[in-house]
This record gives structure tokens, sequence and C-alpha cells, in this order.
């Protein structure tokens, strides 16, 4: 089968954001539809998954992933049905996890984030999230990595999001008692309701963090699952137990490429006998197939709470994604490219 | 056997220290000998374990250990003789490495740090060196947390001490490349010389550590056994590598219940998916018999180098602890209670 030649729709990058990024640094323009080469396919992006760590890619600032270069295609995982296969192992019809970028089409070879989806386990958006990047993102941090324990506390900032509701979610079916640190009076009572945390601070409504979390930890912080380092961390820090593992999954609150000052940390680690530790899943694909298998086990069980803020049309995602690092959005943003 | 009634000399503390600890801190005083409870021994002290981790003790303000009461005897390791045992799995003649403090004479009963040594291995003194708390602690921070690999780049500071040259010269046994920083042109030299660094930085003759460094390791830092934190630490996270392991065993570069402020470092740990992790010795005892034999078997092979900076007399220990946070000793210190 050959497509018959048009064009579609791409989003790129043409200025760097200066400071939080906002549509204008974005343009849409309109190329020809690609040709998949030899080992390649040509898919049709049907979702895009909106994450905060795509504001690294967007500066010149060493990080762990690449920039996107000025005038090229916005990086990012998405869903995509394959129309057009060069490649033995996958076949028109399929639908794809896999890197599509912001466009409508995508010429693409099979990476270590390409993954076949089964829309009878779940609708199309959730392999996106919580059965995709944020559930294996959540999975890494709090099972893997910090090996969070029966009788432990747990604090996730962020909590109400894509990653931290399920990290919360994770932390509690381990055992633990999991409190959540939000951004407003909604996401708090969502935090408690829907998502099982035991206590939930609103960071923007309480004057003092470090006593807020000193009063809901009384026996101290064992895990903290941290997607926004800076004086959040601070006041976790002060009431770390001892033996804590901090495990740091974004940074939301340090803008990239900016080294802020803060309270020199080596001290409390040593005297708590604490880890912080970064990560991204990046690291850890050859884990998917069996957290990917463990999630859909919950999901399936109903175990696992998720919320979708999907968007539609591709000319939103610029600001989908600026309205996710304000903090406007409630769960998982999802792009339908309609 | 009964102890004939006497008086013996202990160093109490006598006021807390307003930044580094000098000698007027502390007081000697005359007290009976104690007698040893049902369980305890009375031990003569030979020896005292001089340890910068001390000065944190000195202070009243939270740490891994409680602090040393106004008035009380200074707590330490040390070694002494068994001259009268109640407990049944001690007796007299037999040396100890024990908590005996800064005192002549001490009833101790047998604690997470006891143990019994045979001077027919080595001379006693190394028992609290290459052989103790030293060599344990080194080996606790770099194989069993940083687990150094062949081929890695390992990091010293204090690299010349007690702790940092046996750090550095088990990185190198394992196949590591390692890299000093130290304080001194002789004590650069006793680094390259002695204990087989492949180079090694003065940070006191060096206007920018950073550069030093990259240019020390120019395929970036694996893992950093850390003495001192602050600037060192900065500089060796400009150079960490992606999966670096920071280990923090010491933080003699940052005051006692001060927290100074600092570069935040929570970007670098995401985009190099590194760790800092802080320890004590304390945390590993159930490590040390299979450490002491494996040290124990390098020592006799001749394959660990070691000094050992020598001060007699019980009332040099409060000049010999400030020698040692002021980087004027070589080696491990240690009193000899003649």
């Amino acid at each position: 089968m050959t497509l018959l030649p048009g064009s579609h729709r791409q989003i790129v990058l043409v200025a760097r954001p200066d400071g939080l990024p906002v549509p204008s640094n974005f343009a849409i323009r309109r190329v020809p539809i690609p040709t998949p080469s030899e080992g390649e396919m040509l898919v049709r992006t049907l979702y895009l998954s909106i994450d905060a760590g795509l504001r690294g890619r967007l500066v010149d600032a060493s990080n762990y992933a690449a920039s996107v270069p000025l005038g090229g295609v916005v990086r990012s995982l998405g869903i995509g049905e394959v129309l057009e296969s060069r490649h033995e192992a996958f076949f028109p019809g399929q639908l794809l996890v896999t890197e599509t970028g912001w466009q409508e089409y995508a010429a693409v070879g099979p990476g270590s984030t390409t993954r076949v989806i089964d829309t009878a386990i779940a609708p199309a958006p959730a392999f996106l999230g919580v059965l995709g990047i944020s559930g294996i993102t959540a999975h890494i941090g709090m099972m893997d990595l910090a090996r969070v324990g029966v009788g432990e506390t747990a604090v996730v900032s962020t909590a109400a999001g894509a990653v931290g509701s399920l990290a919360g979610q994770l932390a509690k079916a381990a055992g633990a008692r999991t409190v959540g640190i939000t951004g407003s009076a909604e996401k708090v009572k969502v935090c408690l309701d829907d998502y099982g945390y035991d206590a939930c601070i609103d960071y923007r409504s309480t004057s003092d963090l470090s006593s807020a979390l000193a009063e809901a930890c009384p026996d101290g912080i064992d895990v903290y699952f941290d997607n926004v380092g800076a004086e959040q961390l601070d006041a976790v820090l002060a009431s770390l137990a001892v033996g804590g593992r901090v495990v740091i999954c974004g940074t939301m609150g340090i803008p990239p490429g900016v080294v802020p000052m803060g309270p020199r940390y080596e001290r409390a680690l040593l005297a708590r006998r604490a880890s912080v530790q970064g990560f991204i899943w990046g690291d850890h694909h050859h884990r998917n197939e069996e957290i990917v298998a463990s999630l859909t086990e919950r999901y399936r069980a109903g175990e696992l709470r998720h919320r979708q803020h999907i968007v539609h049309g591709l000319e939103k995602a610029p600001v989908a994604f600026a309205e996710l690092l304000a903090g406007q959005n409630l769960g998982k943003t999802i792009v339908s490219v309609d």
C-alpha cells in the first residue's frame, strides 16, 4: 500500500523559552507526508503524551536528553497507527506507543520506547498514562529505587499529577502511609478521595510547609518521590527519617539551565544516612514489560485510579503543555490529534 | 583479681566549640578508677582513635550520634587491656577495641564496636586504622555502597587521610582510576608515591578546583568518596558521570550545626541519574567481620599502605584532635595513653 502524496501539520520550536514555555515559542507548519525508509514505518499520530520533562529539552542546556533544535519538530511520545511498514515486525493497522513528535504523521523506526498496544485491555490513551510512561516511571521510582516498604511513610510531590498519583497509589498498595503535596484545594480533595492518600498538603495555602509535613509525618519521612525539587525538597529533608530515600523524578520547581542556591544537603544526608537519587525512565526500559504486566493486572482489577485531561487538536499541544507547567491540569495531559 | 583503689585521669568537655574545637574546650580531671558492674569489664586504655567525626558530637545539634554533655567524658573508640572481667566472654589480658572514651581506665560492657584483637597480626594501633574503623569505613563506602568498578574513575577527598588513603587504595585494587583531593604539596606527593593515586590535586593551591578535576577526570567521575562536602562536592558534581555515585562519609567542610547555602544539586542528580548517599560505619557492624578479614588478608600481603600519626599522652588528645581538623596530620591520628 502506498499512501497518496499529501501534506500534514507539525509543530516546531521557533524560540527558546525565556522562563516558562509559552505558546509563542512554537509554530505550526505544513510539510509533505514523509516516506518511510527501509526498517521504518509510516504512522498516523492519534495521541500525544504531554510531559513536564519536555521543558528541559526546549532550552540549550545540559540535560539528560538532547535539546530540540530551533526549527525542529517538538519531540514527544505518542500513539500512532501504522499505515505502512517497511519493518518485518510491524504491519498496517497496529497501534504503537512510539516517539511520534508533535506532528500528524511520522516515519519512525522502532526505538526503545516502541511498543504495540492492545485496546482490548484499555483505551489507547491509557498506554501513555497509567499503563505507559506515567505508570512505569512511578513504579521505577517508588518500587525499584526507593523500595518503599510496609509501615513506612512516603511523601509524593505533584501528588495529583499523572506520575505522582500513581506513585502514591503504588506506595499505599505496598503498605506505606502516603502523604501528598499538591497545589490546590481541589487537588487535595482528589488526592484524598480518589488516590487514597492518608494526608495531603496544599503547599500554596501553607505558609510553613516544613511544619505541615512534620505534623503530617510524625514518624519522619522514609521515602520522598520528588517531582519538584527546591523548597519542597528542603521541607521534606527537615523531616527525613534515618535511612530515608529521596528519588528525584522531576525538578519542576527549578527552571532548566538555572542552578539556584539552597541550603546544603550533605550534612542532613550524613546525619540521617539518607540517599538522594535522580532517575529517568529511559534508563530502565528493560523493566518495561514486567512493570506494564504488573500495572495492567492492577488496572484490570480496578486497583489503580487515574485521570486523563484530553485536549483535542494538534494545534492545542503548546497550550496544553503550558497549562501542565502552570499546574492547571488534573491528571495525565494527552492531546488527541483528531 | 581486684584492683587496688586509685585514681585516674579523664578528659571532659567544658565548653562547646564556637567554630573549630580548641584545646580550651576540654579539661582534664582526676577521678576514682571505676568498678565494673556485672557484665562489664575494667579496661586500661592503651590507645585512642582520633576521628574527625567527634566534631559533630561536641555541639548541641542534630547528628547521627548523641552529643557529649558538658562535663562529660569525651567519647572515643580506643584499645584497652582487660584488667578485670565480670563478663563471661572476656578475660584479663585480652586487648579490645571498644568505646573507652578519653580516659585512662573505663568500665565497659561489650558494645557493637567491641572486638578482641590479635597483635600477632599487626601492632595494636593498626586495629584503630587500617584494620579498624578507618579501613572498615573506607570499605563500606567505596565497595559496599559506591560499588566502584573496573575502569571507573573514583575521586577521594582528604585523600591522604586515614580513611581517604584506604578508600583510594581499595578503589585502585578494584580496577578504578583514582584521583585524590588533598591540602598540601607534601600530601600530594604521599598520595602519588605511597597510595597509588593516578592523579592528585592540592585544593589549597588550585584556584579552580572544578577545572582541575575536569582535567584530571576526562571521562567524568563515576564515584566520589566524600569526606568534606561543600565546595569540593560542588566541583565534583560538575564533572559527575551519568550513573555517578557520591558517598558522604564526612562533611569536614561544613561546621556542625550550620547549614550553609550552596548550589542546588537536584537538577544535576536528575540529569546524570546520579545518587548521593550518606553513611556511617555504625550502621554496618554486621559487615565488620568479613571486611576485617578481607583487609587483614591484603594487609598481610603488603597491599595496603598506611601511615600512623601517634601522639603520646592522654593530655595531648585535644591538641591532636585540633591538628587533625586543621589538616596538620598525615595518616591516622592515634593517642598513645602512656
